[in-house]
C-alpha cells in the first residue's frame, strides 16, 4: 500500500465473509427480525420520505424519543452510524499518539483498532480464570498507568460476563479518565445501568440498535452522557452520518420497546438451556449476553461448518455461539455434543 | 469541553439547521426525488431484508454494478457513507501530523476539517479573479511544498467551476504526492473523467449517490481507483459502514442510470437559465455543477428568508444557491431580480 503513511504500515482490513445460507451464530445477531408492527411503521413513514433530501444531521426526533426512554434530556444523547462510529470518535477526541488507553481483555476487537488509528498505547487487564472481571487489577493497572481513556464493555464480548454496578462505580470513581462504558449487549443482562451516566463526569454509555433490537442492518447507534462529554463528540464526528432509514426505524423501536420483550426472553431462555447443556461436556463460560463464550476445537468447528452452521473462532481454541432459535441452537447442539469433552 | 485533547480544542460542531418548509437551495440536493421505478424497485428488494442482519460490509453487489458501469474490477472500487467517509479515510491513511495537504481554495469545506483532525497543514492555492482554475499557481505550491494529499473538487464546491481534462493530468503529473478527485458534481458536467483514476498511481476519482443521483437520505458515496488504493482505504475505513436500503438503492440506480437523465438535463437547462437571469444584475460565476456561485448580500439573502427561500451565504458577499425546479427558480429570481446590481 504504496500511499500509506508509516504508522499505518500494518494495518490490515478487517474481513467478514457475508454468509446467506446457513445457520448463522457468528455475528452476535438477534435470530428474529425487528418485531412487525415496527417493520408495518416503518416502511409506511419511509414510503412519505424525499429521499433527495439530507437527513437531519441532529437526528432531533429520534433523540428526543431516547432522552424520554431515559428520563434525559435529548441534548445528552448523540447518535451515529452504529455505537462504533460514536466510540472512534471519542477516542479520536480523547487520544493523543501515545497516551494510554486500558481495556479488560479479551474484548470488543475493534477497541485495538481505534487506539492504533490514534497512535495510542492499548493495554489489557486479563479476566479472571474463571472469566469473571479482575477490579482490582483494573484499577492498579490504572493507577499505575494514568490512561486517558478506560473501556468497559459489559456484558463482554466476546466472553459474556456482567460487572455489577458497584464494580463500575469503583472504576469510574478511582480514575479521572473518561471511561466508555460499552451497553451493547445490555439488554440481556439482569439489570440496565444506562443512566449511570448521568451520575459522573467522566462517563459515557455508548448503547447499539444492532443486538436486542435487532437492525444491525440499518447502522445505528446512540450514547449517553452529560452535555459536555456529548458536544465534545459532536465536534468531531462526520456531520452526516445516520441514514433517514435508520433514524425512522430507531424511533419508531424506541416508542415501541414493549414489542421486543418476548424475543428477548426467548434468548435468554435459549442461552441459559445452551448453557446447561453445553456445560455437561465443554468448558463453557456464564452469559448474561446473547452468545456463549467456550472451548471447543477445530474438528467440532468444522463438523459444524459441514452443516452450514458458523460460529465465531477465537484464540486459543476459545469460540463464541451467538444464540440462535430453538430449532437453530437444537441443530447446533446435536452436531456439538457428539464430542465428548 | 473537559475531556478533548488539547489539539482539538478549538473544533466546533458543523451546524446546518434542518429545514422542512420552504424552498430549500442551500445543500445542493435535487430538487427531484429519486426516479419512480428505482424506488419502486428499492421497496420491492427492502421488504424480503432481514434487518436483523450485518450487511455486507464488502458491498458486493453494489460494487459489481458500479465495477460494470465504469468498466473497472469490482475489487477497484469501495463504497462508503456518502464519499465524505471514504475522503476522511484517505486523509487519515495518509497524513502522519504536519503533513502538508494542497487545495483550490474556496472549496467543500469539509476538507480542511478532516485536515485539522489528522493535525495536518491545509495550503490553499485561491482560485483566479473569474474564478478559473489557477493551475500554474497549484504546479508551484506543489513544487514548493511537497504535499503529501491534493485535493481537486471538480466542478468545484462552491464556485462551480469545472476543471478540464488535461489540467487534470498536468497536476497529476506533477507530484508524486496522492491525488483526491472529487467528482461529486460530475453529472452535471459535459463530461465525466472517473476512469482516469485508472491511468495514474496516484489518483483516486470520488463519487457520490447524494447529489445527481438524489439520495443524500441514504448516505452512500465510492470511489474508484487501483487495488493498491482500494485496499489501502478498506484498510483502515469502519467496516460496516453502508446500511443495506443504501446498498440496494445505490444498485438499483446505478443497473438504471439512464432514468436519471431527465431531471438531470432539467437541471442543466435550469442553471443555464438562472446564471443568464442573474448575470443580468449581479456577479455571477460560471457554473458546471447543479448551483450558482455569486454576488448578492444581506438584503437580498434576508428577503428570501422571509420569503422562506433558503441559500447557502458564503464569505465576502458570495452566496451559493442550489438549481431547483423551475417553480422554485422563478419564485427566487422574482425576490431577487427587485434588487439592481
Amino acid at each position: 500500500m504504496k500511499y500509506m503513511k508509516k504508522s499505518f504500515k500494518a494495518m490490515e482490513p478487517y474481513f467478514s465473509k457475508n454468509i446467506d445460507d446457513g445457520i448463522i451464530l457468528n455475528a452476535n445477531e438477534s435470530p428474529f427480525n425487528v418485531p412487525k408492527p415496527i417493520i408495518k411503521g416503518f416502511f409506511k413513514e419511509l414510503k412519505k420520505v424525499s429521499f433527495n433530501r439530507y437527513p437531519d444531521m441532529q437526528n432531533i426526533k429520534l433523540c428526543e424519543s431516547i432522552a424520554k426512554r431515559f428520563n434525559v434530556k435529548p441534548t445528552e444523547v448523540t447518535c451515529g452510524v452504529g455505537s462504533d462510529e460514536l466510540i472512534e470518535t471519542t477516542f479520536k477526541c480523547v487520544l493523543e499518539p501515545n497516551d494510554k488507553v486500558v481495556s479488560f481483555s479479551p474484548s470488543f476487537s475493534m477497541y485495538t483498532v481505534f487506539a492504533e488509528q490514534c497512535l495510542a498505547k492499548f493495554i489489557t487487564v486479563d479476566f479472571n480464570e474463571d472469566y469473571s472481571f479482575d477490579v482490582e487489577t483494573m484499577i492498579n493497572t490504572i493507577k499505575e498507568n494514568k490512561p486517558k481513556l478506560v473501556l468497559i464493555c459489559t456484558p463482554n464480548n466476546p466472553t459474556g460476563a456482567f460487572l455489577e454496578e458497584t464494580d463500575i462505580r469503583r472504576i469510574v470513581e478511582s480514575t479521572n479518565a473518561l471511561v466508555i462504558l460499552d451497553l451493547a449487549y445490555i439488554d440481556f443482562a439482569d439489570y440496565d445501568y444506562t443512566n449511570l451516566a448521568m451520575q459522573y463526569d467522566n462517563l459515557i454509555a455508548f448503547r447499539t440498535f444492532s443486538k436486542a433490537m435487532a437492525m444491525p442492518s440499518l447502522r445505528i447507534g446512540y450514547c449517553i452522557s452529560n452535555e459536555d462529554n456529548i458536544n465534545m463528540i459532536n465536534a468531531v464526528k462526520a456531520p452526516y452520518s445516520v441514514s433517514v432509514p435508520a433514524q425512522i426505524m430507531a424511533r419508531i423501536a424506541t416508542e415501541n420497546i414493549h414489542l421486543y420483550n418476548d424475543d428477548i426472553r426467548a434468548i435468554i431462555v435459549e442461552r441459559d438451556r445452551l448453557y446447561i447443556e453445553l456445560k455437561r461436556s465443554f468448558n463453557v463460560y456464564p452469559s448474561k449476553s446473547n452468545f456463549i463464550y467456550l472451548e471447543l476445537n477445530e474438528e467440532i468447528y468444522n463438523a459444524l461448518l459441514n452443516e452450514k452452521i458458523y460460529i465465531k473462532a477465537l484464540k486459543n481454541n476459545k469460540y463464541r455461539i451467538s444464540v440462535g432459535t430453538k430449532e437453530e441452537n437444537d441443530k447446533l447442539l446435536k452436531v456439538v455434543m457428539n464430542y465428548e469433552k
